[in-house]
Protein backbone atom coordinates (compact mmCIF):
# COMPACT_ATOMS: atom_id res chain seq x y z
CA UNK A 1 0.00 0.00 0.00
CA UNK A 2 1.37 3.59 -0.81
CA UNK A 3 0.75 6.79 1.25
CA UNK A 4 -0.27 8.34 -1.90
CA UNK A 5 -3.67 9.55 -1.74
CA UNK A 6 -6.49 7.17 -3.85
CA UNK A 7 -8.03 9.71 -6.10
CA UNK A 8 -11.54 9.37 -7.74
CA UNK A 9 -11.83 11.45 -10.89
CA UNK A 10 -14.88 11.72 -12.86
CA UNK A 11 -17.07 14.11 -14.80
CA UNK A 12 -20.13 14.65 -16.70
CA UNK A 13 -18.96 15.55 -20.10
CA UNK A 14 -17.96 11.90 -20.34
CA UNK A 15 -15.27 9.60 -19.97
CA UNK A 16 -13.80 10.76 -23.59
CA UNK A 17 -13.89 14.47 -22.97
CA UNK A 18 -10.69 16.60 -22.86
CA UNK A 19 -11.05 17.85 -19.15
CA UNK A 20 -11.08 14.91 -17.87
CA UNK A 21 -7.80 14.21 -19.68
CA UNK A 22 -6.22 17.24 -18.18
CA UNK A 23 -7.69 16.49 -14.66
CA UNK A 24 -6.43 12.76 -14.14
CA UNK A 25 -3.11 13.89 -15.59
CA UNK A 26 -3.17 16.26 -12.67
CA UNK A 27 -4.51 13.77 -9.98
CA UNK A 28 -1.25 11.95 -11.25
CA UNK A 29 1.09 14.00 -9.88
CA UNK A 30 -0.20 13.53 -6.32
CA UNK A 31 -1.55 10.51 -5.86
CA UNK A 32 -3.32 6.95 -7.46
CA UNK A 33 -6.20 7.99 -9.50
CA UNK A 34 -9.39 5.93 -10.42
CA UNK A 35 -11.31 6.91 -13.65
CA UNK A 36 -14.92 6.39 -13.24
CA UNK A 37 -17.32 8.24 -15.57
CA UNK A 38 -20.35 8.38 -17.97
CA UNK A 39 -19.70 6.77 -21.28
CA UNK A 40 -21.07 9.69 -23.04
CA UNK A 41 -21.69 13.47 -21.87
CA UNK A 42 -24.42 13.79 -19.59
CA UNK A 43 -24.58 17.23 -18.78
CA UNK A 44 -27.18 18.68 -17.17
CA UNK A 45 -28.01 15.26 -15.65
CA UNK A 46 -28.48 17.41 -12.58
CA UNK A 47 -28.40 14.89 -9.70
CA UNK A 48 -30.31 11.98 -11.32
CA UNK A 49 -29.88 8.41 -10.59
CA UNK A 50 -30.49 5.57 -12.87
CA UNK A 51 -33.31 3.07 -10.78
CA UNK A 52 -35.36 1.98 -13.59
CA UNK A 53 -32.42 0.54 -16.30
CA UNK A 54 -29.56 -1.73 -15.59
CA UNK A 55 -25.97 -0.44 -15.01
CA UNK A 56 -23.07 -1.08 -17.18
CA UNK A 57 -19.46 -0.87 -16.16
CA UNK A 58 -16.81 -0.87 -19.48
CA UNK A 59 -13.16 -0.64 -19.16
CA UNK A 60 -11.43 1.87 -21.33
CA UNK A 61 -7.70 2.33 -21.63
CA UNK A 62 -6.74 5.83 -21.01
CA UNK A 63 -3.40 8.00 -21.30
CA UNK A 64 -0.97 7.52 -19.08
CA UNK A 65 -1.63 4.04 -18.37
CA UNK A 66 -4.39 4.16 -16.53
CA UNK A 67 -7.69 1.82 -17.20
CA UNK A 68 -11.04 3.51 -16.59
CA UNK A 69 -14.35 2.55 -16.00
CA UNK A 70 -17.11 3.79 -18.50
CA UNK A 71 -20.17 3.43 -17.07
CA UNK A 72 -23.87 4.35 -19.15
CA UNK A 73 -25.20 6.37 -16.11
CA UNK A 74 -25.25 9.87 -14.78
CA UNK A 75 -23.11 11.65 -12.69
CA UNK A 76 -24.15 10.46 -9.84
CA UNK A 77 -24.29 7.05 -10.81
CA UNK A 78 -20.38 7.11 -11.55
CA UNK A 79 -19.48 7.87 -7.76
CA UNK A 80 -21.99 5.47 -6.19
CA UNK A 81 -21.10 2.53 -8.62
CA UNK A 82 -17.48 3.52 -8.19
CA UNK A 83 -17.30 3.24 -4.38
CA UNK A 84 -19.78 0.48 -4.05
CA UNK A 85 -19.02 -1.99 -6.66
CA UNK A 86 -16.34 -0.82 -8.79
CA UNK A 87 -13.36 0.39 -6.46
CA UNK A 88 -11.62 -1.94 -3.47
CA UNK A 89 -11.36 0.64 -1.13
CA UNK A 90 -12.87 4.04 -0.01
CA UNK A 91 -10.84 6.93 -2.32
CA UNK A 92 -9.67 10.02 0.25
CA UNK A 93 -10.46 12.47 -2.80
CA UNK A 94 -13.81 12.67 -5.52
CA UNK A 95 -13.00 15.77 -8.21
CA UNK A 96 -15.34 16.40 -10.71
CA UNK A 97 -14.49 17.86 -14.12
CA UNK A 98 -12.79 19.64 -15.80
CA UNK A 99 -16.23 20.79 -16.99
CA UNK A 100 -16.26 22.98 -20.27
CA UNK A 101 -18.91 25.43 -18.77
CA UNK A 102 -18.68 27.54 -15.89
CA UNK A 103 -21.24 26.49 -12.69
CA UNK A 104 -22.37 29.43 -11.41
CA UNK A 105 -25.53 30.17 -9.61
CA UNK A 106 -28.55 28.62 -9.36
CA UNK A 107 -27.59 26.54 -12.85
CA UNK A 108 -25.49 24.67 -10.08
CA UNK A 109 -28.04 22.22 -9.79
CA UNK A 110 -28.58 21.21 -13.30
CA UNK A 111 -25.24 20.60 -13.00
CA UNK A 112 -24.10 16.84 -13.73
CA UNK A 113 -20.96 18.00 -12.57
CA UNK A 114 -21.33 19.42 -9.42
CA UNK A 115 -23.76 16.59 -8.87
CA UNK A 116 -21.13 14.01 -8.44
CA UNK A 117 -18.87 15.82 -6.00
CA UNK A 118 -22.51 16.03 -3.76
CA UNK A 119 -22.55 12.46 -4.41
CA UNK A 120 -19.04 12.45 -2.96
CA UNK A 121 -19.97 13.77 0.29
CA UNK A 122 -22.73 11.81 0.70
CA UNK A 123 -20.74 8.89 0.93
CA UNK A 124 -18.29 10.62 3.10
CA UNK A 125 -15.48 11.75 0.69
CA UNK A 126 -14.27 15.36 0.71
CA UNK A 127 -15.18 16.31 -2.92
CA UNK A 128 -14.46 18.97 -5.32
CA UNK A 129 -15.89 20.27 -8.87
CA UNK A 130 -14.37 22.14 -11.30
CA UNK A 131 -15.56 23.85 -14.35
CA UNK A 132 -13.63 25.70 -16.50
CA UNK A 133 -15.61 29.09 -17.69
CA UNK A 134 -16.02 28.50 -21.65
CA UNK A 135 -17.31 26.49 -24.49
CA UNK A 136 -15.05 27.35 -27.10
CA UNK A 137 -11.26 26.95 -27.00
CA UNK A 138 -10.67 26.04 -23.58
CA UNK A 139 -7.47 26.53 -21.65
CA UNK A 140 -7.00 24.10 -19.38
CA UNK A 141 -4.10 24.85 -17.92
CA UNK A 142 -4.85 26.96 -15.10
CA UNK A 143 -7.86 24.84 -13.82
CA UNK A 144 -5.42 22.06 -14.14
CA UNK A 145 -3.14 23.39 -11.82
CA UNK A 146 -5.64 24.69 -9.36
CA UNK A 147 -7.36 21.28 -9.50
CA UNK A 148 -4.14 20.17 -7.76
CA UNK A 149 -3.85 22.91 -5.10
CA UNK A 150 -6.89 22.55 -4.05
CA UNK A 151 -7.32 18.59 -3.99
CA UNK A 152 -3.90 19.02 -2.02
CA UNK A 153 -5.54 21.59 0.62
CA UNK A 154 -8.74 19.53 0.89
CA UNK A 155 -6.92 16.18 1.54
CA UNK A 156 -4.75 18.37 4.43
CA UNK A 157 -7.60 20.54 5.86
CA UNK A 158 -10.46 18.09 5.36
CA UNK A 159 -14.37 19.54 4.62
CA UNK A 160 -17.27 19.79 6.67
CA UNK A 161 -19.82 17.15 6.51
CA UNK A 162 -21.89 17.49 2.81
CA UNK A 163 -20.05 20.36 1.71
CA UNK A 164 -18.09 20.58 -1.55
CA UNK A 165 -15.98 22.84 -3.19
CA UNK A 166 -17.75 24.03 -6.58
CA UNK A 167 -14.16 25.87 -8.01
CA UNK A 168 -15.29 27.76 -11.50
CA UNK A 169 -11.81 29.03 -13.76
CA UNK A 170 -11.92 31.34 -16.37
CA UNK A 171 -11.04 30.58 -19.24
CA UNK A 172 -7.36 32.91 -19.32
CA UNK A 173 -3.67 31.96 -19.36
CA UNK A 174 -2.44 31.14 -16.16
CA UNK A 175 -0.46 34.65 -15.92
CA UNK A 176 -3.60 36.06 -16.27
CA UNK A 177 -6.05 34.54 -13.71
CA UNK A 178 -5.79 37.63 -11.08
CA UNK A 179 -6.04 35.59 -8.09
CA UNK A 180 -8.18 32.46 -6.05
CA UNK A 181 -10.83 33.70 -4.48
CA UNK A 182 -13.91 32.61 -1.94
CA UNK A 183 -17.05 32.98 -3.34
CA UNK A 184 -20.54 32.64 -2.70
CA UNK A 185 -23.49 31.36 -4.91
CA UNK A 186 -24.60 34.15 -7.04
CA UNK A 187 -27.45 34.27 -9.16
CA UNK A 188 -26.26 33.68 -12.42
CA UNK A 189 -29.14 31.60 -14.69
CA UNK A 190 -30.22 30.26 -18.35
CA UNK A 191 -33.06 31.98 -20.07
CA UNK A 192 -34.26 29.07 -21.59
CA UNK A 193 -36.28 29.16 -24.92
CA UNK A 194 -38.55 25.99 -26.71
CA UNK A 195 -37.84 26.33 -30.85
CA UNK A 196 -40.97 24.50 -32.25
CA UNK A 197 -40.07 22.47 -35.16
CA UNK A 198 -42.67 19.75 -37.34
CA UNK A 199 -40.68 16.62 -37.63
CA UNK A 200 -40.99 14.74 -41.12
CA UNK A 201 -43.94 12.58 -39.70
CA UNK A 202 -45.51 16.16 -38.97
CA UNK A 203 -45.34 15.77 -35.69
CA UNK A 204 -44.36 18.97 -33.60
CA UNK A 205 -41.18 18.44 -31.48
CA UNK A 206 -39.87 21.08 -29.35
CA UNK A 207 -35.32 21.94 -28.46
CA UNK A 208 -34.85 23.41 -25.33
CA UNK A 209 -32.08 26.17 -25.56
CA UNK A 210 -30.80 28.85 -23.61
CA UNK A 211 -28.35 31.67 -22.98
CA UNK A 212 -27.06 32.98 -19.96
CA UNK A 213 -29.22 35.72 -18.59
CA UNK A 214 -28.07 39.40 -17.35
CA UNK A 215 -27.90 39.44 -13.68
CA UNK A 216 -27.03 41.93 -11.39
CA UNK A 217 -25.12 40.71 -9.06
CA UNK A 218 -23.60 40.94 -5.85
CA UNK A 219 -20.13 41.66 -4.58
CA UNK A 220 -18.06 38.56 -4.13
CA UNK A 221 -20.83 36.14 -6.20
CA UNK A 222 -19.03 33.07 -8.19
CA UNK A 223 -20.65 34.56 -11.58
CA UNK A 224 -18.46 37.78 -10.74
CA UNK A 225 -15.57 36.89 -9.81
CA UNK A 226 -14.88 34.59 -12.75
CA UNK A 227 -16.00 37.31 -15.28
CA UNK A 228 -13.23 39.32 -13.54
CA UNK A 229 -10.51 37.08 -14.07
CA UNK A 230 -10.67 35.50 -10.65
CA UNK A 231 -10.59 31.49 -9.53
CA UNK A 232 -13.59 31.35 -7.95
CA UNK A 233 -13.90 28.68 -5.30
CA UNK A 234 -17.66 28.54 -3.15
CA UNK A 235 -18.11 26.05 -0.39
CA UNK A 236 -21.44 24.38 -1.27
CA UNK A 237 -23.49 22.78 1.13
CA UNK A 238 -27.09 20.45 1.09
CA UNK A 239 -29.08 21.40 3.88
CA UNK A 240 -31.63 23.50 1.60
CA UNK A 241 -33.49 24.27 5.15
CA UNK A 242 -34.63 28.42 4.49
CA UNK A 243 -33.87 29.04 8.45
CA UNK A 244 -34.82 32.74 8.29
CA UNK A 245 -37.99 31.93 6.84
CA UNK A 246 -39.00 29.26 9.15
CA UNK A 247 -40.92 31.83 11.84
CA UNK A 248 -42.78 33.36 9.29
CA UNK A 249 -43.93 30.54 8.21
CA UNK A 250 -44.65 29.82 11.14
CA UNK A 251 -47.26 32.47 11.69
CA UNK A 252 -49.35 31.45 8.75
CA UNK A 253 -52.46 29.73 9.83
CA UNK A 254 -52.49 26.43 8.61
CA UNK A 255 -50.12 25.69 11.40
CA UNK A 256 -52.46 26.84 14.17
CA UNK A 257 -55.49 25.44 12.72
CA UNK A 258 -54.13 23.33 10.61
CA UNK A 259 -55.50 19.92 11.68
CA UNK A 260 -59.36 20.83 12.06
CA UNK A 261 -58.81 21.11 8.43
CA UNK A 262 -57.60 17.99 7.49
CA UNK A 263 -60.31 15.90 9.22
CA UNK A 264 -63.33 18.08 8.03
CA UNK A 265 -65.61 15.96 5.97
CA UNK A 266 -66.03 17.03 2.62
CA UNK B 1 -60.97 36.02 -17.27
CA UNK B 2 -61.74 34.36 -13.86
CA UNK B 3 -60.41 35.89 -10.87
CA UNK B 4 -59.48 31.89 -10.16
CA UNK B 5 -55.93 31.27 -9.23
CA UNK B 6 -54.16 29.77 -12.30
CA UNK B 7 -52.65 26.56 -10.80
CA UNK B 8 -49.75 24.31 -12.87
CA UNK B 9 -50.46 21.06 -11.47
CA UNK B 10 -47.16 17.99 -12.51
CA UNK B 11 -45.02 15.20 -10.72
CA UNK B 12 -42.51 12.89 -10.98
CA UNK B 13 -44.39 9.73 -11.07
CA UNK B 14 -45.98 10.39 -15.09
CA UNK B 15 -49.33 11.68 -15.79
CA UNK B 16 -51.24 8.56 -15.20
CA UNK B 17 -50.04 7.81 -11.90
CA UNK B 18 -52.99 8.41 -8.88
CA UNK B 19 -51.36 10.43 -6.66
CA UNK B 20 -51.22 13.20 -9.68
CA UNK B 21 -55.32 12.68 -9.88
CA UNK B 22 -55.77 13.15 -6.15
CA UNK B 23 -53.87 16.64 -6.83
CA UNK B 24 -55.53 17.95 -9.81
CA UNK B 25 -58.78 17.25 -8.17
CA UNK B 26 -57.94 19.07 -5.01
CA UNK B 27 -56.77 21.76 -6.94
CA UNK B 28 -59.79 21.97 -8.92
CA UNK B 29 -61.40 22.75 -5.71
CA UNK B 30 -59.54 26.10 -5.61
CA UNK B 31 -58.80 27.18 -9.08
CA UNK B 32 -58.01 26.86 -12.82
CA UNK B 33 -55.41 24.17 -13.40
CA UNK B 34 -53.50 22.82 -15.86
CA UNK B 35 -51.57 20.11 -15.94
CA UNK B 36 -48.09 19.23 -17.40
CA UNK B 37 -46.11 15.70 -16.63
CA UNK B 38 -44.08 13.55 -17.64
CA UNK B 39 -45.30 10.73 -20.08
CA UNK B 40 -43.97 8.19 -17.68
CA UNK B 41 -41.85 7.72 -13.94
CA UNK B 42 -39.29 10.00 -14.03
CA UNK B 43 -38.60 8.74 -10.13
CA UNK B 44 -34.65 9.73 -8.92
CA UNK B 45 -34.13 11.96 -12.09
CA UNK B 46 -32.71 14.80 -9.87
CA UNK B 47 -32.95 18.41 -11.17
CA UNK B 48 -31.56 16.81 -14.87
CA UNK B 49 -32.98 19.02 -17.75
CA UNK B 50 -33.16 17.51 -21.47
CA UNK B 51 -30.75 19.45 -23.82
CA UNK B 52 -30.04 16.44 -26.09
CA UNK B 53 -33.00 15.05 -27.06
CA UNK B 54 -36.37 16.64 -28.72
CA UNK B 55 -38.94 17.25 -26.42
CA UNK B 56 -42.58 16.10 -26.88
CA UNK B 57 -46.16 17.27 -25.55
CA UNK B 58 -49.27 14.90 -26.46
CA UNK B 59 -52.57 15.90 -25.19
CA UNK B 60 -54.07 13.60 -22.79
CA UNK B 61 -57.78 13.78 -21.28
CA UNK B 62 -57.96 13.54 -17.69
CA UNK B 63 -60.46 12.95 -15.25
CA UNK B 64 -62.88 16.01 -14.27
CA UNK B 65 -63.19 17.32 -18.23
CA UNK B 66 -59.56 18.27 -18.14
CA UNK B 67 -56.98 18.11 -20.58
CA UNK B 68 -53.85 17.27 -19.49
CA UNK B 69 -50.06 17.61 -21.25
CA UNK B 70 -47.94 14.54 -21.31
CA UNK B 71 -44.20 15.60 -21.78
CA UNK B 72 -40.89 12.78 -22.94
CA UNK B 73 -38.95 14.77 -20.18
CA UNK B 74 -38.27 15.24 -16.67
CA UNK B 75 -40.07 17.26 -13.99
CA UNK B 76 -37.98 20.00 -14.44
CA UNK B 77 -38.28 20.22 -18.43
CA UNK B 78 -42.17 19.91 -18.01
CA UNK B 79 -42.41 22.69 -15.77
CA UNK B 80 -39.99 25.15 -17.96
CA UNK B 81 -42.44 23.75 -21.24
CA UNK B 82 -45.22 24.32 -19.75
CA UNK B 83 -44.50 28.01 -18.60
CA UNK B 84 -42.52 28.80 -21.74
CA UNK B 85 -44.72 26.94 -24.69
CA UNK B 86 -47.77 25.08 -23.74
CA UNK B 87 -49.51 27.43 -21.25
CA UNK B 88 -50.82 30.65 -22.60
CA UNK B 89 -50.21 32.56 -19.24
CA UNK B 90 -47.87 32.25 -16.00
CA UNK B 91 -49.56 29.58 -13.12
CA UNK B 92 -49.67 31.67 -10.26
CA UNK B 93 -48.77 28.45 -8.45
CA UNK B 94 -46.82 25.52 -9.07
CA UNK B 95 -47.80 22.72 -7.28
CA UNK B 96 -46.02 19.09 -7.60
CA UNK B 97 -46.55 15.08 -6.16
CA UNK B 98 -48.57 13.64 -4.73
CA UNK B 99 -45.50 11.21 -4.63
CA UNK B 100 -45.38 7.82 -3.70
CA UNK B 101 -42.82 8.00 -0.90
CA UNK B 102 -41.28 10.69 0.89
CA UNK B 103 -39.33 13.36 0.05
CA UNK B 104 -37.28 13.91 3.25
CA UNK B 105 -33.35 14.96 4.26
CA UNK B 106 -30.72 14.40 1.88
CA UNK B 107 -32.94 12.76 -0.32
CA UNK B 108 -34.75 15.83 -1.80
CA UNK B 109 -31.62 16.10 -4.23
CA UNK B 110 -32.63 13.47 -5.93
CA UNK B 111 -36.38 14.13 -5.96
CA UNK B 112 -38.07 15.01 -8.84
CA UNK B 113 -41.00 15.82 -7.08
CA UNK B 114 -38.84 18.24 -5.28
CA UNK B 115 -37.07 19.48 -8.29
CA UNK B 116 -40.63 20.67 -10.25
CA UNK B 117 -41.34 22.64 -7.61
CA UNK B 118 -38.00 24.36 -7.63
CA UNK B 119 -37.85 24.95 -11.41
CA UNK B 120 -41.27 26.76 -10.35
CA UNK B 121 -39.50 29.28 -8.38
CA UNK B 122 -36.77 29.57 -10.43
CA UNK B 123 -39.48 30.87 -13.34
CA UNK B 124 -40.78 33.14 -10.15
CA UNK B 125 -43.63 31.59 -9.74
CA UNK B 126 -44.59 30.38 -5.83
CA UNK B 127 -44.28 26.63 -5.55
CA UNK B 128 -45.07 23.28 -3.55
CA UNK B 129 -43.58 19.57 -3.39
CA UNK B 130 -46.02 16.85 -1.76
CA UNK B 131 -45.29 13.77 -1.02
CA UNK B 132 -46.74 10.79 0.64
CA UNK B 133 -44.69 8.80 3.10
CA UNK B 134 -45.46 5.34 1.46
CA UNK B 135 -45.11 2.88 -1.62
CA UNK B 136 -47.81 0.37 -0.28
CA UNK B 137 -51.24 1.06 0.26
CA UNK B 138 -51.31 5.14 0.23
CA UNK B 139 -53.66 7.06 2.19
CA UNK B 140 -54.22 9.89 -0.05
CA UNK B 141 -57.23 11.74 1.69
CA UNK B 142 -54.73 13.83 4.37
CA UNK B 143 -52.86 14.87 1.27
CA UNK B 144 -54.82 16.28 -0.91
CA UNK B 145 -56.77 18.16 1.91
CA UNK B 146 -53.39 19.97 3.37
CA UNK B 147 -52.45 20.28 -0.31
CA UNK B 148 -55.31 22.45 -0.76
CA UNK B 149 -55.15 24.39 2.69
CA UNK B 150 -51.44 24.98 1.49
CA UNK B 151 -51.83 26.03 -1.88
CA UNK B 152 -54.46 28.41 -0.26
CA UNK B 153 -51.73 30.19 2.02
CA UNK B 154 -48.85 30.29 -0.32
CA UNK B 155 -51.39 32.13 -3.03
CA UNK B 156 -52.26 34.60 -0.01
CA UNK B 157 -48.92 34.60 1.71
CA UNK B 158 -46.75 34.26 -1.38
CA UNK B 159 -43.00 33.30 -1.11
CA UNK B 160 -39.56 34.21 -0.22
CA UNK B 161 -37.94 34.15 -3.74
CA UNK B 162 -36.11 30.90 -4.75
CA UNK B 163 -38.06 29.11 -1.51
CA UNK B 164 -40.36 26.46 -2.32
CA UNK B 165 -42.19 24.81 0.52
CA UNK B 166 -41.47 20.79 0.38
CA UNK B 167 -44.67 18.87 2.29
CA UNK B 168 -43.87 15.11 3.19
CA UNK B 169 -47.75 13.31 4.67
CA UNK B 170 -47.19 10.44 6.92
CA UNK B 171 -49.33 7.63 5.27
CA UNK B 172 -52.25 7.86 8.11
CA UNK B 173 -56.33 8.09 8.13
CA UNK B 174 -57.19 12.11 8.39
CA UNK B 175 -58.07 11.91 11.95
CA UNK B 176 -54.70 10.16 12.93
CA UNK B 177 -52.44 13.22 11.43
CA UNK B 178 -51.09 14.64 14.84
CA UNK B 179 -50.84 18.13 13.37
CA UNK B 180 -49.18 20.30 10.74
CA UNK B 181 -45.35 20.99 11.58
CA UNK B 182 -42.91 23.53 10.10
CA UNK B 183 -39.42 21.44 9.96
CA UNK B 184 -35.70 21.79 8.73
CA UNK B 185 -34.51 19.23 6.60
CA UNK B 186 -32.84 16.25 8.36
CA UNK B 187 -30.30 13.36 7.82
CA UNK B 188 -32.66 10.91 5.89
CA UNK B 189 -30.61 9.19 3.28
CA UNK B 190 -30.78 5.79 1.47
CA UNK B 191 -27.74 3.25 2.04
CA UNK B 192 -27.58 2.39 -1.91
CA UNK B 193 -26.17 -1.43 -3.20
CA UNK B 194 -25.55 -2.88 -6.28
CA UNK B 195 -26.97 -6.29 -7.58
CA UNK B 196 -24.24 -7.39 -9.68
CA UNK B 197 -25.82 -9.57 -12.13
CA UNK B 198 -24.86 -11.46 -15.74
CA UNK B 199 -27.26 -10.99 -18.54
CA UNK B 200 -28.09 -13.90 -21.76
CA UNK B 201 -25.32 -12.70 -23.39
CA UNK B 202 -22.86 -13.25 -20.78
CA UNK B 203 -22.38 -9.57 -20.05
CA UNK B 204 -22.11 -8.34 -16.31
CA UNK B 205 -24.70 -5.70 -15.22
CA UNK B 206 -26.07 -3.84 -12.25
CA UNK B 207 -29.26 -2.93 -10.44
CA UNK B 208 -28.90 -0.03 -8.09
CA UNK B 209 -31.56 -0.43 -5.02
CA UNK B 210 -31.65 1.05 -1.68
CA UNK B 211 -32.93 1.09 1.97
CA UNK B 212 -33.59 3.87 4.11
CA UNK B 213 -30.59 4.06 6.27
CA UNK B 214 -31.15 4.46 9.94
CA UNK B 215 -30.01 8.37 11.05
CA UNK B 216 -30.21 9.67 14.17
CA UNK B 217 -32.43 12.62 13.64
CA UNK B 218 -32.45 16.00 15.01
CA UNK B 219 -35.78 17.05 17.19
CA UNK B 220 -38.12 19.07 14.39
CA UNK B 221 -36.62 17.22 11.17
CA UNK B 222 -38.70 16.39 8.39
CA UNK B 223 -38.10 12.54 8.59
CA UNK B 224 -38.47 12.61 12.16
CA UNK B 225 -41.85 14.59 12.28
CA UNK B 226 -43.30 12.44 9.45
CA UNK B 227 -41.87 9.26 11.42
CA UNK B 228 -44.33 10.94 14.80
CA UNK B 229 -47.59 11.14 12.78
CA UNK B 230 -47.11 15.15 11.57
CA UNK B 231 -47.50 16.76 8.38
CA UNK B 232 -44.09 18.01 7.85
CA UNK B 233 -43.62 21.41 5.95
CA UNK B 234 -39.69 22.54 5.21
CA UNK B 235 -38.79 25.68 3.48
CA UNK B 236 -36.15 25.02 0.94
CA UNK B 237 -34.26 27.53 -0.84
CA UNK B 238 -31.24 26.80 -4.01
CA UNK B 239 -28.26 28.91 -2.19
CA UNK B 240 -26.52 26.49 -1.35
CA UNK B 241 -23.23 28.54 -0.07
CA UNK B 242 -22.18 27.04 3.26
CA UNK B 243 -21.73 30.34 5.01
CA UNK B 244 -20.41 29.53 7.91
CA UNK B 245 -17.16 27.52 6.73
CA UNK B 246 -16.22 30.71 4.19
CA UNK B 247 -13.95 32.21 6.87
CA UNK B 248 -12.64 28.92 8.11
CA UNK B 249 -11.88 28.35 3.96
CA UNK B 250 -10.13 31.52 3.37
CA UNK B 251 -7.63 30.68 6.11
CA UNK B 252 -6.33 27.97 3.74
CA UNK B 253 -2.92 28.83 2.13
CA UNK B 254 -4.27 28.61 -1.28
CA UNK B 255 -6.11 31.72 -0.78
CA UNK B 256 -3.13 33.90 -0.09
CA UNK B 257 -0.74 32.42 -1.90
CA UNK B 258 -2.46 30.37 -4.78
CA UNK B 259 -1.58 33.21 -7.55
CA UNK B 260 1.81 32.20 -7.34
CA UNK B 261 1.06 28.62 -7.54
CA UNK B 262 -0.89 29.19 -10.83
CA UNK B 263 2.01 30.63 -12.56
CA UNK B 264 4.43 28.17 -11.92
CA UNK B 265 6.05 26.70 -14.96
CA UNK B 266 5.37 22.46 -14.69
Amino acid sequence: MSNKPFILVTNDDGINSPGIEVLYKSMLEIGEVAVVAPDSEKSAAGHAITLSDPLRVMEVPLEGGLVGHAVNGTPADCVKIAVKAVLNRQPDLVISGINLGSNTGINVIYSGTVSAATEGTILGIPSVAISLATYHEPDFRAAGRVAKMMALEVIEHGMPANTILNVNVPNLAPEEIKGIRVTKQGKAFYDEKFDRRIDPRNRTYYWMSGERATTEEEEGSDELMVQQGYISVTPAQYDLTHYQFINTLKSWPVFSNGQAGLKEAE
